[in-house]
């Protein structure tokens, strides 16, 4: 059963609960948006979705379809079950936060996947944990054979999607990454919004 | 000033006090060890140095000499001023934990960076915080063009060593990593000492 699509807006984080079992999708709706991705184990929510741990798993840069991600404590949380995307996702660049946008010239408040983290646990009652590294979702961030790395624009396309299935049961948080100072999230540099679906 | 050389044991772990202004030298005494390597921040140490904020910000995967490395608050904590090795090292990799070894054969106990790092920290009184990901000196895990990962022996050589300018007051923590069931410590597999100096 596919539940209606929530959408989740631009600039903006939502927190959902995935139990076991089921399956989560990631829509990028207008094909040039980045998603911040995490998902924590409950109750108490220490473990979560590790990059580090899961490059060392799955012995890649990127997860791709069949891979399976994986905790702090190297237990499997997620596998990648479908991704009509070119595959170009991000495990390697932290999530912005009020530091990086201060550092980027910005006077003042800005939207950030760090406040939109913790926001979105909060609108679940939960208090946030100290905020992991993200799977950064259609981000486009390549390297060179020298280790380089560059901040391009998704290579995905309107409706590309990431299906993941779920290991055990998460609380599964999102981010439409509010970046509109580098080219992360489309040349055009214009946050939009995504959609995320739940299949039991 | 330059302080007599402290060792490291092989398989074991190493926590100092360093304060703004000093420098800390890692030495690769044999040229194939592999280095598990932390900064924290006192009082608390819940800001740390962090892979994915240091790779951000030096838009590179391995740090090499003048880069500044960074804590999850984007602060400044550690600047590379002298690496006589060529320049390999790894941003990519957990640390390794009893589950690394469990799920690679071992039954029982094995030495292990996240049991040194909690043990280190002990030893100056101090609670271990969550494991942040390592920076790992010496460590050699190449990448493709396509994102493929590999553990490679180390090309350093005896000797070998990194330097590093202490840009706030930190404890330090480093692990003479214990993996033997895998070439990351060289093709013999064989952990060895390494050494490391304050210099004032």
């Amino acid at each position: 059963m596919t539940s209606p699509a929530t959408v989740i807006p631009a600039r903006s984080g939502l927190a959902i609960h995935a139990a076991r079992g089921t399956a989560i999708e990631v829509v990028n709706t207008h094909g040039t948006q980045v998603v911040d991705f995490w998902a924590l184990c409950p109750p108490d929510l220490s473990e979560h979705l590790s990059m580090e741990h899961t490059r060392t798993a799955i012995k890649r840069l990127i997860p791709r379809v069949g891979d399976t991600l994986v905790s702090n404590l190297r237990r499997p949380l997620l596998t990648v079950i479908t991704d009509t995307s070119p595959g170009v996702h991000d495990t390697l660049i932290a999530s912005c936060d009020p530091e990086r946008y201060r550092q980027l010239g910005v006077h003042g408040q800005h939207d950030n996947c760090l406040d939109n983290f913790d926001a979105a646990l909060a609108d679940l009652g939960l208090a946030a944990p100290p905020l992991p590294a993200p799977l950064n979702l259609f981000m486009n961030v390549p390297w060179t054979p020298d280790g380089s790395l560059r901040f391009d624009p998704p290579v995905s396309r309107p409706g590309d999607l990431v299906r993941f299935r779920v290991e055990t049961d998460l609380v599964v948080v999102m981010s439409a990454c509010p970046q509109d100072l580098t080219p992360v999230n489309g040349a055009a540099q214009r946050p939009v919004d995504v959609e995320v679906r739940l299949l039991s």
